[in-house]
């Protein structure tokens, strides 16, 4: 589709119909992902692709341990229900101190290339600064070696809903002109 | 042009032609920005347009200023030939504490907008963890107030070279599955 189009078509579901989305279909999803920038072009990406459902379940008990109370209302077993999940990592070694910025740009990448073949996914961090425990954690069950980071959890499958539309605040709220606050 | 097109036109480009870019085209590159995901659908960005020459002249001086020593063969002074840069904000008490993830995915649409717009980019980080006088010194010259948190800064133009063609590792070392290292 346009690209407008698959900016627009990507919006954060959580249900998934039981179709299969089918090996070839995320390669070619990983394949974008690594056309993102990356610090020095680097390219630190790893990505471990889970369709065991005991691995997705838990996945979601250690998103769900580690779930801030402000951020409860989205429970994390939802990501059972996902035909396919994707898990971007970075080799630090690779990534020149800026392996998280360059996992998610990957990870912004693969979930517009989702959206761009009608699929849907919500973005889950698999890290967070100064509570390491949260990586360590999924790097436990994923057999993650300490070099690695592991950087965000991507459910992918056919959307089982749709999301409400999307609001966007008026552009001057947010838009200044060469200092913050001037427009 | 087509979703992959546009993942394709864009490339890491630190050279710009003297055409304009108006201010009606960034504000639909900014308008892509906002279609990103962010924590809670909090929407924390904000976004400051810099035409100014001077004030470009002293955002190279901050990057090349914090610049790691192996990263010295990219300066900034570049900056100062775009006819626009953007910088992406965030306000920290929307981020629901991912304000970095939420800066970083608009940057990364307004990118990819970008090449979808004939334009070049590249990206530069305005912030550093455990370093925080970078974006403090950011914060000075441009008013930035202190529950702001600069996270990006992205000269935008018409592309004045082309870059290199992108070579991607092949699929089997980097795609594992259920587990790292298991293909």
């Amino acid at each position: 589709m346009e690209f407008n189009e698959a900016v627009n078509a990507r919006r954060s579901i959580r249900t998934f119909t039981a179709a299969d989305v089918p090996d070839t279909l995320v390669a070619a999803l990983i394949e974008c992902a690594m056309k993102a920038p990356s610090s020095m072009n680097g390219q630190p990406w790893r990505f471990i692709v889970i369709r065991n459902v005991e691995t997705k379940r838990l996945l979601a008990e250690i998103k769900d341990r580690h779930c801030p109370p402000e951020k409860r209302e989205f429970p994390a077993g939802f990501l059972q229900e996902a035909p396919v999940i994707v898990i971007t990592c970075v080799e630090r070694a690779r990534a020149y101190d800026r392996g998280i910025e360059s996992g998610i740009l990957a990870t912004g990448h693969l979930m517009l290339a989702a959206a761009d073949h009608g699929l849907a996914t919500v973005y889950l961090s698999a890290y967070k600064i100064g509570a390491p425990q949260v990586a360590d954690d999924i790097r436990s069950i994923l057999e993650i070696p300490a070099d690695i980071d592991p950087v965000t959890i991507v459910p992918i499958g056919y959307p089982g809903g749709a999301a409400e539309p999307k609001v966007l605040p008026p552009a001057d709220e947010v838009i200044f002109n060469e200092a913050y606050g001037r427009k």
